[in-house]
């Protein structure tokens, strides 16, 4: 009775409140009872799309071969905008066109791209403002249950996929000009500069980092290697730098938002500048 | 091992920060580990029946046949509440009788209830506060698994079954007047004026409707087409007439709550009262 | 395909807002994709072992045999602190060796201890901030798919294994000095009184509670047996003294916090200091 399937992950700026990602899962049961839905996260802020891309990017592959990932963050509902399908080895990636998947499409994977067009895969009805319910969970779901990507309409250029500008960080001849793309419910402060970027510069003995005034100590380890109370950055499980206080939260301390600039010290000389926080 | 099972929705007011739907869905796992379990959503307002009630009667089709809906907004909780099992098709709703089918009880839907009576259903130990957990789970997790619906309790009448006063949209001769039932994670403005209603009174050219002194146009299509930044009334996914802003927070931009007076011009003459928003 | 495993439960201090919690169950899920995953709470505050401790041990046996219960709370992460495993029963638990089991460790049940160090279970690389996701969260999804607990590791004493001050009741000549451990989304305040400490003292005729300068009234049943926009207490679900108003919220009326003391009157006499709430 119950047909195995592939795991279906969603993520959204629906929040938790609202019905809308409970309907989901309903049209995807309604397909197939035995795939295995996860929600990775539907915090996005409302129509952050970079936001959405970053986090599919940095989390697809703790999830089984044959995923499917589903992700609704679509503020061009309705609109001439088209619906995609991506497969990156054995994972899927449903969504809009918008620029929902530019860390990936930018990344060097070998991407096959399709457009959804294949009405039969559809609910009956098409709303104007969900397509997310209407249209991508359905085909996310048949291809959870063994559908070919074929099947969902015409294969596209790659290249022709909509990318948007995320902010990577700047080299410069004394660091790496980066900035704040997150905080978590701990307080933690995200930036967007990788261990790829710190490879490139040479780090001095003992890197420090500014943000704003502060100058923050660069802590190889892990939380409890910070003094309490203090910030410092680390590297975090995603391989980024983050700024963080053991038991306490950056970013309340340190009053800071996404957007707010973050500067790697390459190396010791010539910077005066920051003040030390004591 | 694993025995398969029809999906179980949960719609409550317990919110995301305590443990009560953990453990409701560890009482029907408890029963039958193949249960799909989906959060229709837990962000009912506390005790708000009414609310519950439109969230299921808006949402069950798109779950497979066979669902257990299982809704627990019980302020009567250990009084002399009855607990029901409602019918309709093949969905169950298994609930207090307190008024949170009353969507589903005045519909034109053919529809069977039965009260719940047969304690060898239940956990062994029944709390004063808690039947959700101690009662209904369990007999959404058996009707889940092939149970008879029979086998719940007698048989009642569909009128005995508690309905409480939903406020519907008034006709008049000039137009429809509502209100607003709900504001989602956007911002948008949900009404209780469905489609069913603008079909019945002769919509002027460019209909207009009226929130506040806000006076505000009905477009055709998706958010898309709104005006960015200016509110506008669409259709939703639920075929109701909602108030919103195109990448914007209507509720935040108009100041309005649920409950606020909505109105639908049914024509283009007589109309004055309403200041045009700039 | 889908190989049947046991449930895994999750409670975490990781909120809902980001990513984590999907990529431990995508871990999880990689590595059986038939484990049954439920939440059993994410609501913890930031680092309050106390708080998990106590809802771990509330609510375990609501979940099937052979459930595994990954907890993750653990502000010493990549510390030298152990990652344990507890048999409790036909129960697993998962977690760090920092006091989130006191409540467990603490009660008369009949427990086996290992420490996790089995490198195979792990994933390949490990970040020196999750381990969540690279230790814990393999290590339960392979114990709910059937591997022994031998696997893990070396057997360790249970005595071993850390505990925390947990605030136990004070039984007095005169009553039971108690105090909040948490309030709930409706305002209810639950205390660490339980029946256990009840039954131990002479309540009188009608039982009184003091908390702040209100005396409130012990009432046998359920919400509804308290006047509306009053304060009352009742044992819970749990088998807990709470405090609560029937359709409204305690906590907000009577302005507490966690941590409040709460005293419960053994009997009759003696007992002036407080204000009765009108």
């Amino acid at each position: 009775m119950r047909q195995s399937g592939f795991p279906v992950t969603l993520t959204t700026d629906f929040g938790y409140n609202d019905e809308y990602v409970g309907v989901l899962k309903g049209v995807i049961l309604s397909i197939n009872k035995g795939i295995p839905i996860v929600d990775l996260t539907h915090g996005i802020e409302s129509q952050d799309i970079k936001q959405a891309s970053d986090i599919i990017w940095n989390n697809f592959r703790y999830f089984p071969d044959g995923t499917v990932h589903l992700c609704v963050v679509d503020p061009e509902v309705g609109m001439s905008r088209r619906i995609i399908v991506l497969q990156v080895e054995t994972h899927y990636f449903v969504g809009p066109d918008n620029g929902i998947f530019t860390h990936l499409l930018t990344s060097p994977e070998t991407i096959e791209a399709y457009v959804v067009e294949n009405r039969k895969l559809f609910l009956r009805e098409i709303s104007n403002t969900f397509h997310g319910r209407d249209i991508m969970a359905p085909v996310a779901a048949r291809l959870a249950s063994g559908m070919s990507i074929t099947t969902v309409g015409p294969r596209i250029p790659r290249e022709s996929c909509v990318i948007i500008g995320v902010k990577e960080p700047v080299l410069q001849r004394n660091g790496i000009h980066g900035e704040i793309i997150n905080i978590d419910k701990f307080g933690n402060i995200r930036t967007n500069i990788t261990r790829l970027y710190l490879d490139k510069i040479e780090l001095g003995e003992k890197p420090r980092i500014t943000l704003k005034s502060y100058e923050i100590e660069l802590v190889h380890g892990s939380y409890g290697d910070i003094h309490d109370n203090l910030p410092a950055a680390i590297i975090n499980s995603n391989g980024a730098l983050e700024i963080c206080v053991n038991r306490g939260n950056a970013a309340r301390l340190l009053k800071v938002e996404k957007g707010e600039r973050v500067f790697v010290r390459g190396n010791n000389r010539g910077w005066h500048e920051a003040e030390v926080l004591v």
